[in-house]
């Protein structure tokens, strides 16, 4: 950390100011210029306030240096973190992934068919919405319970491992036969969720808070791993924008820009970023392209009536193109 | 709700969608143009998938009419709300309350001596942090139980009502003597939380979340109130945007928006808006003119040792100052 | 257009808002519910005032079904546009162009031997700045006219076409030799400049703005379509969104959206969108996956010393590299 | 400007960069910690490339300490700038003004009329649009020099001194009797235009991007400044964010940070920022309340024919209330 004090600060503000960073445990370096006058800080910095420098009467500045994540920073884990989910299914260190299918769980019959179609365009695990987060408390909410359940009928029937949301930690023993737990946009800063999650050994998909910056994405992934799970699998999902022709921006220079500063894997949600069936595979080209470790995306036997999300949703056949065409592009997709 | 169809549809398709759209239990008006032909729908469209129906082959564009919130909205309940905290302490209907207090509640001595001296100015509710949501999960959490006891000993040591906030509803018997429940900006789509919340009938303060909009704010409301809590109170506190020069953006046109569309009363937090002690002083001023009901200002007894945000807490010296120059302007600010 | 009315509105209002719709020469549609009455309006609505309707004490909204542009729409004219800039040079209908150069000419040598380069690595046109917009008045303005004398020569050396910057109408006659002219980001709505460039016959490369919406792009080529130039490309280069990883963010979905709406080719500059040169490869191969018909590409022969904009510039063999990768992808990439 | 290496560095890419910057005339301050090195410049870094240092491989982080601006910063010139626009019309230093007139020029009868409305509500200056940049080539442009013309005249008839903007600077004969010369949003950073008004000696109203930052902002006014003409009033009139039930958002806290930043007066205006007439009061008051120094305002007599920007004019009677409502407030507004 960096902080840069006025001119001719008052002296004992000055004082007080050196002590008490001194009293954290940091060591100072001063470098004095023209205008101003320079501290660097080194040391642990993780827990000194930056705003609260910035604050006081006598420092026009102050900067941090170092990340203030560690367990997701690449930096002390140079090698891909890679994610077992299932036998044969692994995410990050160079493998595809698509994760499909529809967004509320309606019927056993929906999710078993949805999932016997995907498995054959070549996804390797099954989506599907019980806890539904909806904007309108007059929308479908989702089956709750019984759509857990139906979720792992069709795990049976096809061997599918199964990912689902989770709305907060008492529904967790549900879980219980659920392979990858999502946290969604929204819950990505409920943080007694995190800190519960983190006290489990399931993967995780967090994804993306529609306004979080990407390093928030990992400050959110450092809650769950301090809590010893280190199964974080990152999603992209777009962010909020003045841009109203898509639902939301999808960023997709967040996967080099992860892939710079964390070992976790990225994966890429066109669906919710576009909002509309029609934009989602030259999404799903890009995010492919960009060298994300997996996509996610929503696919409905009948999208006209869908209980919720119906626009964002491809038909099977639709979703046998998009997974196709993913696939043949992915060996001239970037790396890192 | 207004349907845009393509110009000749394709005949079947437009058959199914208006069969659909009745079976709805909406009554369509047709009208046609040369380019295209409108669908006018009547009655309630509230359970309508406005995105569902845009991504259909045929139709060109849909826009909803009427506002997606029943509760909530001024139409149906054109008085102001008027929401009782406290004896003698109500929020709506022309009061204008300052609630004060330390970010985080840190100790008996300290809670109590800031209640004191912000009672003095003219604050009529004792805010306090027990449960904090703090990005990294190194930073200070809060005192958790132990904070609302403090508060609630500072509530009999000073008569003032106290408000802290909630972070996953298991904390909720811990907040019996609580007289508002916060809903922080992280947590405005929680929405198991929210639920939770409508089946009590303690007062909610909810903050508008970083990037939610007006709407959605009031969709969270009415989350609340369709649980039978129809006693909120909303609380504006800055959106994310390009600018960096402050921590958020105030986004003052809220009060004006929300005073149109909703019975609710609207508080202003211009600490956490701008994140600077600095900048508190003009952005009450200007929150207390456009006619808000009332603010909500972090004040600490000693900034330079706040376990968090210290960097935007007034000491009550300055706090005495802007809780006066606010009661001196009120007269004059905007009335709806 | 669709203008909803307030229940029971005043009849005088109401008659002076039919009276002079009318009096613009569209013709009403009205369908009554029962908490409002929608206006449909039929004919060309472009020269309406949506946002004057909207506040009048009688309507509750307004809103706008055709797009405000027609040039520029593919809906007037389904088939791609197809640009010739030079012989054997074209973009739009299935082509595939690079242009690369250098952010600023900075000498003869310079500009001769990066043109040389990737004319060799597959670059079909060259890039060059000659008049600079920089935010800052102490920052080099560019070698202005003698810049675009070394683009000249490049040209004559290499045979690649050659586009650089306009920054203000009175330089156009320096363009004459130059056969595709820019029009930077921050010039995207200096609507004189669109007006006057609506005259000349060259190709345009339209930037859409930092904060601009892709319909608002389109109404800037629609200016210079309007003037009788049809020769608009559209270029993405970012805009501006809260995460500050990168210097803007790349909206890949532009160009599915983009594609939809208008017969307009489409070019991705990944370089400006990101600001760092580690990340061009991977926008690079997302643009190209997400089948744009061309990138734009910062190529510098010692970026430690460039002029400007020095950090997201590649090295010519960093080019080879990106330029390779695209070529093999391109197959692979989204067609519309 | 402090530079931050990584561990172990390279050492010829180390000494590279050293001597780099020592040659721009920069001295260094190295301190060592123990996961990397910070480089201390001081002296004149303007000139230094930020962007281009950050993009070395042995450099971790680079951050700029000192404001990039020289003539617009309050550091170097601590009192308030007063700019006379009129004889008795003065902005900045504790003055306050209001602005207004209608958004586009009509008629003599028009403008007139409207003038001695307002001078007699208490408007110290007319404004009103000659030229006018209309996002669509199909609005109404203005009327141009004859606009300028019925602006003199009005000037004439009720001695206001008068503010329009100019577009581009061949216009720049036509404002020999304009009183203050109008920058554009849109304009903001064309930077041509800047310079060349860099060179007369008029006041220049100034306005803020609409997704430009405050440091944007100055970086502007900079560029008029760096040509000798230090007369620059500076205008916030929204930012694009998420948020739809305004147009834009209006900033308010540009005032408090532009005040710590520069000595250049700083205006309000509502009327652009909310884009609906209803919602002009309730923003003057809260920009009065922030201690801004004037408000711009539209007014019409007219406002439903009126020729463009109909929606967010007040009619002249609103504005009397508006115009005292501010009045009356401003005794009590934020002083700095």
């Amino acid at each position: 950390m960096v902080v840069v004090v006025k001119k001719n600060p008052d002296k004992e503000q000055f004082e007080n100011l050196t002590n008490w960073l001194k009293s954290l445990g940091v060591t100072l370096h001063i470098s004095e210029g023209e205008s101003n006058m320079v501290l660097g800080l080194v040391g642990d910095t993780s827990s000194v306030d930056i705003d609260l420098i910035r604050s006081l009467a006598i420092v026009e500045d102050v900067k941090r240096i170092q990340e203030p994540y560690k367990n997701a920073n690449r930096k002390f884990h140079p090698e891909d973190s890679v994610i077992k989910v299932a036998d044969g299914v692994e995410f990050g260190g160079g493998t595809f992934n698509i994760i499909a299918g529809p967004c509320s769980v309606e019927s056993e019959k929906q999710v078993i068919e949805i999932a016997e179609r995907v498995k054959k365009a070549g996804a390797t695990m099954l989506r599907g919405g019980a806890f539904k987060p909806r904007t309108s408390p007059y929308s479908f909410q989702g089956l709750g319970c019984s759509g857990i359940e139906l979720l792992i009928k069709a795990k049976e029937a096809t061997g599918l491992p199964i990912i689902t949301e989770i709305m907060e930690f008492s529904q967790l023993p549900l879980f219980d036969e659920v392979d990858v737990i999502q946290v969604g946009a929204r819950n990505m800063q409920n943080f007694e969720l995190l800190k519960e999650l983190g006290h489990t050994r399931k993967p995780i998909l967090l994804k993306r808070g529609l306004a979080n910056t990407i390093q928030e994405l990992l400050m959110s992934a450092e809650y769950i791993m301090a809590g010893g799970n280190e199964k974080v699998i990152l999603c992209e999902r777009g962010i909020r924008t003045f841009e109203t022709a898509t639902r939301n921006t999808l960023d997709v220079s967040a996967v080099p820009v992860l892939k710079k500063h964390t070992h976790l894997p990225v994966v890429i949600d066109p669906s919710h970023a576009c909002g509309y069936s029609n934009y989602v595979k030259p999404l799903a080209l890009a995010a492919t392209a960009i060298g994300c470790d997996g996509l996610m995306i929503e696919v409905h036997n009948d999208p006209q009536h869908a209980l919720c999300d119906g626009a964002q949703s491809l038909t099977p056949d639709a979703f046998d193109d998009v997974a196709k065409a993913c696939f043949a592009l992915r060996p001239y997709s970037c790396r890192y």
